[in-house]
């Protein structure tokens, strides 16, 4: 391992650390009433998980100067979304899948009701976290900005539109360039979100800004590649989720429409496009780049 | 009918045109893609009801001198938030209710799948509403405070929260003090955050938001006390939704816990200390006077 690879694995645990420690806090106690209610959402962004959106957070907010505290508000609201989404996709209506980060799904443990109330209210607390209080950490219209950046990738446009267009697509046949649509609002959005929100944290200037969108573009895009690959090459014990699950709902996927060696190739340049965006920075944007390979290499 | 109902007909009036104009403009168009989800957006907030929270933001920045423009915004923001509320209360794992406003319920016209994420899109407009170009209109600190008191309202300790002990309440036998607490959270956080919002459109001194905060507290109470009234004497067709439906899923009433006549004594003597918080104020605080009379009157 060489002294990079090092810096990088500690900058990951740091900002891990960081992000669960924030979400502990935010994230009313268990014997809050109603208490069911806040175990339940406790039980959904708790439960571990790789903490890919609030890493890119702190990585694009450490390429551009950004202070600790407002990243961790940040990290923290698009980590609210992404449990909130898993909540909501697990449902038996939805993907109806009953296991997750390998523990039952939260419909599984608390009921669909409760899993549906524990999504609203997860999700409603995301912008709660960039509005209470933020205001003593950046500029009040650097926290407006984060919120709309927020609620549109997180909606109907964005992450909530990819999910509709999911279910619409099951058992059809997609062209690539309509997988592509489907995973740019349903996983893309909020992975660009997190890159944005995190360098929204400093005083980053538009160049910067438009560079850090379309790296994130390239590695949402990865990153979904990747999702399908390992869906037909884990194990569910590895991905702590179904394996096959995607194949048995018929779901379109990469290696279905391209083969598998084809979409490893694809995630592959995927990848270089997203490191081809980062040229114009320094070192100060070595997580970002790691964490793109990351994206691309990780086996879970 | 006295100059001043007319008068007050027609703020009533104007409000629901207002308010009922900005949400068609911010619903996204049925024919953008996604267009189910979109359709399904428009269906469960643009099919009617009787707006009465952006009455009550109107009505509260009518007292406190604000603006119509950042009104519609707020008032837009708080009906989305009622309606994602409903689109998720009436599904099978919820109250599993068919009729809404006199139409099949969303998940009964979309399917249950379309009918979550419609829901889940809706609060996230919300949200979108009060930070895109809100700035224009407002303060940025004005904006926050409004965005940080409203998904207070609408989360775990407030609506969602009411939900969740709505649910764990069914078939159980309440003191009038848990059912009100009941209320207070499902009902009433969200009747008390669209009068403040309204008045914090203005100005609006410490004082005055503290008097109309205890108004919206009463007022809360009453609106629930006269829909449980309701749901015993009113009709399915009067009322737009199933009448009975509390009673046959044995939910806690007032009706039931006090008597009719008793619960109707309750609903007037809440509006009483409704109108008593308002003596600071004077003309300008009519609508809100009328509002106060109207939710213990109305017959729908």
């Amino acid at each position: 391992m060489t002294t990079t690879d090092i810096h990088l694995r500690q900058f990951a645990e740091h900002a891990k650390r960081r992000v669960e420690s924030m979400l502990d806090r935010v994230l009313p106690a268990a014997s809050i009433h109603p208490a069911r209610l806040h175990e339940a959402m406790r039980y959904c962004t708790l439960s571990g998980g790789k903490r890919i959106r609030p890493l890119l957070v702190y990585a694009a907010g450490q390429a551009c100067n950004a202070d600790d505290t407002p990243l961790d508000m940040a990290a923290t609201a698009v980590e609210l979304v992404h449990a909130y989404s898993l909540a909501h996709d697990d449902l038996p209506a939805m993907d109806d899948d009953d296991l997750r980060r390998g523990q039952a799904t939260c419909h599984k443990a608390y009921g669909e009701a409760e899993a549906i109330l524990a999504g609203d209210a997860i999700l409603t607390l995301a912008f709660r976290v960039l509005s209470h209080n933020m205001a003593e950490l950046i500029s009040t219209d650097r926290c407006l900005r984060m919120i709309d950046l927020l609620s549109h990738a997180a909606g109907s446009r964005g992450m909530v539109g990819g999910q509709s267009i999911d279910l619409a697509s099951v058992g059809k046949q997609l062209e690539i360039a309509e997988l592509e649509d489907m995973h740019i609002h349903k996983t893309g959005a909020l992975i660009k979100a997190s890159v944005l929100l995190g360098a929204l944290c400093a005083d980053t200037n538009k160049d910067t800004l438009e560079s850090l969108g379309h790296y994130a573009q390239f590695i949402g895009l990865a990153f979904q590649v990747q999702d399908d690959i390992l869906d037909v090459t884990g194990s569910t014990e590895q991905i702590g989720k179904t394996a096959g699950a995607d194949r048995s709902l018929n779901k379109p996927t990469y290696p279905a429409l391209m083969g598998l060696s084809n979409a490893r190739e694809h995630a592959r340049l995927l990848h270089e496009s997203a490191l081809n965006c980062l040229t114009s920075l320094g070192q100060e944007a070595d997580p970002l780049r790691w964490l793109s390979g990351y994206i691309v290499a990780r086996t879970a």
